[in-house]
């Protein structure tokens, strides 16, 4: 088994190796350098047609895509720690915030990013004609909206589905960690949710795989 | 066990509803008129503080929103017929479909529909300060772009993600019977995703729940 993979701050392959160390599980990543295209490759595009990492492929040649789907993969294989649920109710509560998140924190801040940034102007151009940089940056309302609802949510419980750390933690973390990189923080008077992004950010998992000051001058070069 | 509903053609409801009839399971269902704003009513945002339908709640109180969420959650309950994939790798299947149905194409024509459509240019003002045409109108080269994409996966198939139909295609189906409602139809060239199309809208979960002729006058009234 391998992991297609690419380095921070991308965060769909981090949002894996977070959940992959706080199963304690060990897999080979094969780098797949983004600035050189190789997710566009037909090598990778024959692993998954929509040309985006990570990709998990089994001994058998089968290759899954999506981050959410590759996690909830593993967890079948590796049931504990837990992290998508312990019982129906449960199930439910960590899927439905999962998804809370992604439509609603990490949507929002792929189109500022795809939208406002000078790195993805080429990407915009071929998909959408062009940037269409004031509905990018109104983008920025949805985002401090989500920010304040999460930030309520979590002023009575310490994780966003359960009473501990769950899979639907690491998508808002992950997505939190992709957001500061591109220069969106979390209000300063969402002090809830600002006291979870710390509590999980302490976590040994929350490492990251390229050295911070590199990050801090990737986040300072951003447009 | 009662489920907060809309009628046709609201895509979400609809898409639990045909899961529904699928299984055989019978709930009660609540109207909950959106044109009324029952659905931003306080005693709906105690349900789901998004504001959205539909919303399954439990016969303790707890309430679970999020279509396919809800869909997971009454196939932990009535495992069959299985819809969601019967071992760890065809569950992977049908979850990466979910997943490339719902951001390719479910989030592309819902900013159509946000920001073209009459009808939600208060929604569009409210959260974004406008609508922003030109954005909305550019999805729909990103939905023509995933309207190719599911064709050519099609090409070797009857069904997206099993030899069998899953909840895959009834989140692809229930977001098409929505995109067609807003003028956004499968493109002719498309030919093995329209025999799809044809193929599961002949399945009896599929009727609507309105009469075709005032689905039709709707669609007909878009700006």
């Amino acid at each position: 088994m391998k992991l297609y993979n690419e380095h921070d701050p991308a965060p769909n392959p981090r949002r894996v190796r977070i959940f992959m160390k706080e199963k304690g599980i060990d897999i080979s990543l094969v780098h797949t350098p983004i600035t050189k295209r190789a997710h566009k490759s037909p090598e990778h595009l024959a692993r998954n047609p929509l040309g985006q990492l990570p990709v998990l492929e089994l001994d058998d040649g089968t290759c899954i895509s999506e981050s959410v789907t590759i996690c909830r993969f593993l967890e079948d294989l590796h049931p504990e720690p837990n992290l998508f649920g312990r019982d129906a109710k449960e199930r439910a509560n960590v899927d439905m915030w999962i998804r809370r998140i992604e439509f609603r924190l990490m949507t929002p801040v792929g189109q500022i990013w795809v939208h406002t940034h000078p790195f993805t102007a080429a990407v915009a151009t071929a998909t959408m004609g062009k940037q269409f940089t004031d509905y990018g940056e109104a983008n920025r309302k949805i985002v401090d909206s989500a920010c304040h609802l999460f930030d309520k949510e979590l002023g009575n419980r310490q994780f966003f589905a359960a009473d501990r750390y769950t899979v639907a933690d690491i998508v808002a973390q992950s997505t939190f960690d992709f957001a500061r990189f591109i220069g969106v923080d979390i209000p300063e008077n969402a002090t809830h949710l600002r006291a979870w992004y710390d509590r999980v950010s302490a976590r040994p998992s929350a490492t990251f795989d390229v050295p911070e000051a590199l990050l801090a001058a990737a986040r300072s070069a951003r447009g």
